[in-house]
């Protein structure tokens, strides 16, 4: 089976394991309090241009939305999301259960706008509702699409009109700031932003995010909500030494250009076969509208997502990553120019 | 600094590192849902002699104890512990935040009794007052000690009798299990208790703990509610080749038994050195009680927790853990010689 | 100003003021254990045909509804609603902050179809998603509208499918109970639904609502969570009274009947005059379109709810109750038919 | 049976019972925004000196202490509490439920003290611990002790000190302020918390209570935290209505005054035969100790409730209302004294 099914189903880019094999019997305080993470918070401190925000380490995705959102937020306060937002389908109802409803908008390329976000807040007038009180967005999205300097400085001008909190799943911001069609720096998420998480686990880590809070008033007390989510791992430090490594020599962006330009072949060596595309991604996601028959060939030798049935077609998701490999896309290439 | 404020302050044993490196690139579906946790589950089944029993993987000891306690009660049910449980202190409210009291009871010795809890259970006899339901207990507990096989099977008779899970936070199971105090098998760990964990951040692994359900009514969605809390790891096969290499070759009851070892050689020689304890502990946690100066001169070099204020006396903690030397064992016993 | 705004305005139709008055001083142990709580239980048991349901008072319909689907549901375990639903609007995130997350569908008519719950279940399939496992509706609807028999028998067939619980907010069951367009016997609405309450705040009550449970797997330890949720009143022996009061002699159908009435004439009046209605409604709750000018104009003499601006007209909502009378009708049809 | 079991198991005063009829047919809003309420929470206002505080209206007490206490914390912050305090024993995990610790602190006569507040506070030092945040007292406690001007002050300081809110319930403020050991004012229970509750349902309402907000920073948006969690009733007005009432003529002193005066003249006439308390109370709730044999006896034409077993005695718990007369008194004396 070759895979591209996901970006998190192997281990750690060698960089990576190898420091954490060099730092294997250092001996650390524990919970986050220790050189390695003060080191790993520094340099992203330094790589977002932001000497004032405060880092944490958490060792999962769900996980940080989760406590992040809960430590923000008061009880009648709740969430824009688009419908395909991760937290809005693909978190078991994490949000929910710490007490938030989610108000989500519908969007076609998985970004949400000023727009939708004015009308749902004019919707929300009395105490009967709950307030809108945060924004939550994925950068890249859920479709592999990226937000612009234009729309995301049109959202942060929106958010300060509402009273809203602006968040960015950056599960895969490295493949979002790496993208052909990116114009943001990183210095400019964290400025247009309240808080940020910067994804590990999808783009070389062997598990763990750095949450990334601008705003100061969402500071207080972080590593007590941290704690009492069971987001404060014991053996935080294994992530200050990751983190630490995939923020030097900018390999934490190398990783993701690499897996986007591995997408972008392919995509584009598909597209010179006539596969259609519902949207074009200019990230490491790319979601292909085959025959149903090719699907269930390419599925003997290939484990990808099926994303979307579509009658006698159906949408797949392929995904590349900092492990996937030119060969992976090549034979992936002529495997599918033989069977059309 | 030579440590012993804790049994989690490195990073993984060899052998678990090794396999983690031998594995790196090998793909995985994610979640859980591969080979890799089929075969620890399966090894770890078999050394607990419960061939139906549910196993997962979870990142934390606090996320695993909030995910499994959510996910067995009702609302209005409660949970009994000792004072000193980990749930009671030590998690920041963890179990509280997802909805449900804890009732705790006094404890000398971190464990409790079959005669407090049925005094607890009549204390709650009407819906004006929550249902106790789960009886929370920590083996080896927070100050070292272990629970006999004859106050296991009191305690799961009161249980039987008072319609209680017992659910048993094995962070230090392997500590337990392999103390010269204890007479409880694994087989009699599964079998006397609803569910426990197998906790691998304090014995050995780089992260993860094993989750072990043997009451077929508690594991109906348990996954639903582990990916609810943020506790599915995208990359939990890595947990799968950790607990693999640690239930090969007993690697796991090696290591808690050699930090065992290490920790009832440092007590010994500071019993015959006069050095008095409130409770001796068979396992490797030990509490001496030791003049403000020489724990002063000792904070210079070493490294551990201040566990108690008692006037111009200190009971501090000292940990051994399987990264725990000879060496510093010895150099600590000759520092105190020369202190006293 | 003539009040057109709500049908809980007032205080309690004259004949449950007088048996309140009547049994003012009446002693009760408190907390719903009482003579009145069973008389009024006995009475309900025996309209909707159902001797073994439980039944259950509570003060109001937000608590009702937080209280009943918190305590039915785990936590994973998501409830399916109609866009307008009251819990999906009105309650300020009510169900979310028990944890549960909400599944709205689109509705035109304030109706959900077993074809759009269906669709709901087949998209939440893995343990990335919620469970969906109750459905809400309400009857009348949140539009006035109402189910057929034909309609929540379908329903139940859905539920029975999906392993769906089905939950009926009736806030307005009477009127829904006594419209024209019912089909539905009080014992038909037991034996199709989970559970469903009958709303006393909005037809004749002072206050309070009865909860009716009929599943018996829903009924243990119900009052346990009505306390912990604040829901069992110290005096609820006074909505015993009450509702003992409105299950006499048909007191709480003849209420309901009565404002149907004038509302099925103010709408019968407001057609023959050219108004337009989006949809015509066969209970106590109408919404005509009128031009802006007339609606502001109309708010100088009387009280009642914008529904839904829709340009340089209106959308209105007008409501009569058991205190509406037949002057303030046609005093509004008079004013009408004087500005157009 | 002759009733000493509770203060609130009749209906309502019968001014108050006036009113609700006088007023019946007059149209509100609804939810608490109306004239009846307004003048409610005007009266209140002046009674207590404190011109800028919030007053709400809730239909009972554990739903004034949850949505108070979840309005007023965040997720991490915890509640300090007596052993004895309303929320940590007979509110079913109410708290809890909303997410919040409760630390409780033994108290043998229902007050807590800055001392042991300082000690709690001391003890919750890092983050793996919840932070205590807010002080709830009740006064009357629930063993019918008042607290002290010097009590109280001491307290706020203390407060002051920790950084900590103190909350009071009310459920027997009039009891508590007309107590003869009572020297506190109402305004001064204004400027000494943060915010308290004044109980009507145990002291001659029908149903309600009077939340009482004084600091600002406590108020914002309480409005939504009331709806969401089901304790803003549609029917508010009536609440209005009856507040007004109370508030008029210092009625609801009158009537605490009336049943503390019942209860020190059971005391004082139980004292004078001998019979043992294991303390005074100088509010409506008198603990007298008593053979069994006697309480057997007793029990077959009075209603009260058994305390505390105590083998061949039992503490009971008598109670006097608004309601109570002096012919109860007078018969349980004469009927004690032939027992004895």
């Amino acid at each position: 089976m070759i895979g591209f099914r996901n970006d998190y189903g192997q281990g750690a880019h060698p960089d990576v394991l190898r420091a954490l094999c060099d730092t294997n019997l250092v001996r650390s305080k524990g919970y986050g309090i220790d050189a390695f993470c003060d080191d790993a918070a520094d340099k992203i401190r330094l790589e977002f241009a932001c000497p004032n925000a405060a880092v944490h380490f958490l060792p999962g995705g769900t996980l940080t939305n989760l406590t992040a959102l809960s430590a923000f937020l008061r009880p009648y306060e709740a969430v824009i999301t688009a419908h395909s937002g991760h937290i809005a389908v693909h978190e078991a109802g994490a949000i929910e259960a710490t007490g938030h409803r989610l108000l989500s908008l519908p969007s076609s390329d998985g970004k949400i706008t000023p727009t939708d976000i004015a009308v749902a807040c004019a919707e929300h007038g009395d105490e009967h509702m709950v307030i809108p009180r945060l924004v939550y967005i994925s950068n890249s999205t859920e479709l592999g699409t990226v937000y612009s300097l234009a729309e995301l400085t049109a959202l942060r001008a929106c958010c300060d009109a509402h009273h809203l909190y602006l968040y960015m799943d950056g599960a895969r911001l490295a493949h979002a700031l790496t993208s052909e069609a990116n114009d943001v720096s990183p210095a400019q998420i964290a400025s247009l932003t309240d808080a940020f998480y910067i994804g590990g686990t999808k783009n070389g880590a062997m598990f763990g995010e750095a949450l990334f809070i601008t705003n100061a008033a969402l500071m207080p007390h972080f590593r007590h909500a941290m704690k009492q989510r069971g987001a404060m791992l014991a053996k935080s430090h294994l992530m200050g030494v990751q983190f630490a490594t995939l923020f030097t020599d900018k390999l934490y962006f190398r990783l993701g250009s690499y897996a986007n330009a591995l997408a972008a072949r392919l995509q584009s060596e598909l597209l010179s076969m006539g596969i259609e595309f519902q949207t074009l991604s200019p990230t490491n996601l790319i979601f292909p509208i085959l025959d149903n028959a090719v699907v269930a060939a390419l599925a003997k030798n290939y484990d990808f997502e099926i994303w979307c049935p579509m009658g006698n077609r159906t949408m797949i998701r392929l995904v590349t990553g900092w492990a996937s490999t030119d060969a992976e896309v090549d034979k992936l290439v002529a495997d599918l120019r033989r069977m059309l």
